[in-house]
């Protein structure tokens, strides 16, 4: 709640600026609008473990001022997954997000949330200069937004040649694939970066302390991603908030990419024939074929959990304090992730 | 030529960066049609004009290496223009661009277009932070980039709901929105971005004397953009090398807000059922009254030209040249631009 009253704060210093340009006022009705439809609404865990992070690492409670900061550099990484997600929708043809119409399905806006999400994505670069331009890590907030984009946008490319949604070929599939997409298209930004902006946000300088975050928080990411894909088909619609869809709209998913690897020929040619295909029988067909021996997805979904779990403590108890890092940074991230159901 | 030499090097640093991250070949493949069906071919006016900038502010040839970065810069003028285009294309539903199929109309592209135009975005950042990160002035070129990005959209955005490609309301025309359109979305990033950075390179510090520039290189980017537009009317297509469209596009061009401004009610209501209209017949008619007195555009293009040479003239005669600025820098605008045909 804190959080979420930040953001008619920023939208207004957004509108403002524009206003103060001498933009009309549809236009700044129109970024309003933009703005609101596509930014809150979400879960804001990404944006709300700026905050968290900050806290963790300074070990009390944070001033106004530091919490302001803290959330508005939150509220730029939920400005980059609006920018992401608008056009991810586009390119997909999705017609819903978070329940209602997504964004160019709106009445008037069509291909015009082409230019909508790169003024989303300007809107970051806006904030971090109001707001942080006199502090000496002010380059470091413009690089890590500027890498973890492009990043993202490499993970969005291989995920779009890998799996069109309008024709499928299993043959393109691997879990490697299925590595470098999620690495890329979303645990950069989503595990990361917040986790990144709040170590520079706290001054910490040396770059290990980012290289050994990084070693952490992707493992982290890929696993949250797994669980996403695992739920997606085994999760329940009233834990998980939606009916999963991968199997009907040809994801490069870690269910498919498992199952591959493991299928036997006839389990094989069930699943090419009928994954992806928008028709509620053959993926009843697929989803038979993802449980039966020697796929088995829920036994391998356990395991897979498990040494995940264990890798990933791990790699936190190896974590040394004494430059400033915390471990509890990681298990926080842990801790909210680990046996989850929704 | 020299300048056209550069680009495949920042290609190919581009594309060993992604290989270095473990792209795969189709990925790499692909973002290497993208740079280079988008980047080159055109015009690299705006490109070109960083590189000369530079030298006219040196006052001598510039050394290889100065050569070098001035032309990176050039190049991601460039690039941000790629990024434009290729999104406006599909705004416009445009099919053709410097005499070929615009991007998202070749095969197998379509939506993942999207994602390529923030893909040459995302190019700029990683050029500069390649070749700049060294230098003083490093943030203040990532800040010239970023906030012209964001005027651009701006002006974009301006257009696309004043002058909507499926939609004629002449009613939401003026010169006023002209104005507003011509500066934002054009003369930012076509004018002032590449001899901003020049200046950067240059070492220039002073803030009054990018002021200065703006002053001078806005008035003479909305002068380019009504020569232009007068051009798409009255232009030959041998000189221009395109026949106009703006009538058919339902474009807000200073022709027909001029033409509104000064138009007899008969005139109007000509105006009104005919401009925007798919129609080559109802064009005809909007460029005969276009000609008519009152509204006489020949004649009160040319007085517009001669004032404008005359104001800009002026406002470079009052450039103060003792803190490394030159005049040169804006009469060989103002001399490639004045009376131009092509
Ligand atoms: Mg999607
Ligand atoms: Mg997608
Ligand atoms: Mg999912
Ligand atoms: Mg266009
Ligand atoms: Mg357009
Ligand atoms: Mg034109």
């Amino acid at each position: 709640k804190r959080f979420e009253d930040v953001f008619p704060i920023i939208a207004n210093e957004l509108l403002g600026y524009i206003r103060g340009e001498g933009m009309p006022k549809d236009a700044v009705e129109w970024y309003e609008k933009n703005l609101y439809h596509n930014t809150p609404g979400g879960k804001l865990n990404r944006g709300m473990s700026v905050v968290d992070t900050v806290e963790i690492l300074k070990g009390e409670a944070l001033t106004e001022d530091e919490y302001l900061k803290a959330a508005i550099l939150g509220w730029c990484v939920e400005l980059l997954q609006a920018y992401f997600l608008v056009a991810d929708d586009m390119m997909d043809a999705s017609l819903t997000r978070r329940g209602q119409p997504c964004w160019y399905k709106m009445p008037n806006v069509g291909n015009i949330a082409i230019n909508d999400a790169f003024m989303l994505e300007a809107a970051i670069y806006h904030l971090l200069k109001k707001h942080f331009r006199s502090e000496k890590y002010y380059v470091d907030l413009l690089e890590l937004f500027l890498e973890t984009t492009f990043q993202t946008e490499l993970g969005q490319l291989i995920d779009l040649l890998t799996a069109p949604e309008d024709h499928v070929d299993l043959s393109r599939f691997s879990l490697e694939k299925h590595h470098l997409i999620v690495v890329y298209k979303t645990a950069f930004y989503s595990f990361y970066l917040p986790v990144a902006l709040a170590m520079r946000m706290r001054g910490i300088e040396d770059e290990a302390a980012y290289k050994l975050a990084l070693s952490i928080l992707i493992p982290l990411g890929e696993y949250f991603q797994v669980q996403d894909d695992y739920l997606d088909c085994y999760g329940l619609p009233e834990h998980i908030g939606k009916i999963g869809t991968d199997i009907l709209d040809n994801k490069c998913s870690w269910n498919i990419n498992t199952a591959l690897s493991h299928a036997t020929p006839d389990q094989l040619s069930v699943l090419e024939s009928n994954y992806g295909r928008k028709d509620p029988v053959a993926e009843s067909r697929v989803k038979e074929v993802f449980s039966q021996e020697p796929i088995a997805l829920p036994r391998r979904f356990e395991t897979y959990e498990a040494e995940s779990y264990t890798k990933i403590t791990e790699l936190i108890e190896s974590v040394d304090e004494s430059g400033g890092m915390k471990r509890a940074v990681f298990t926080s991230f842990l801790n909210k992730v680990y046996k989850r159901s929704k």
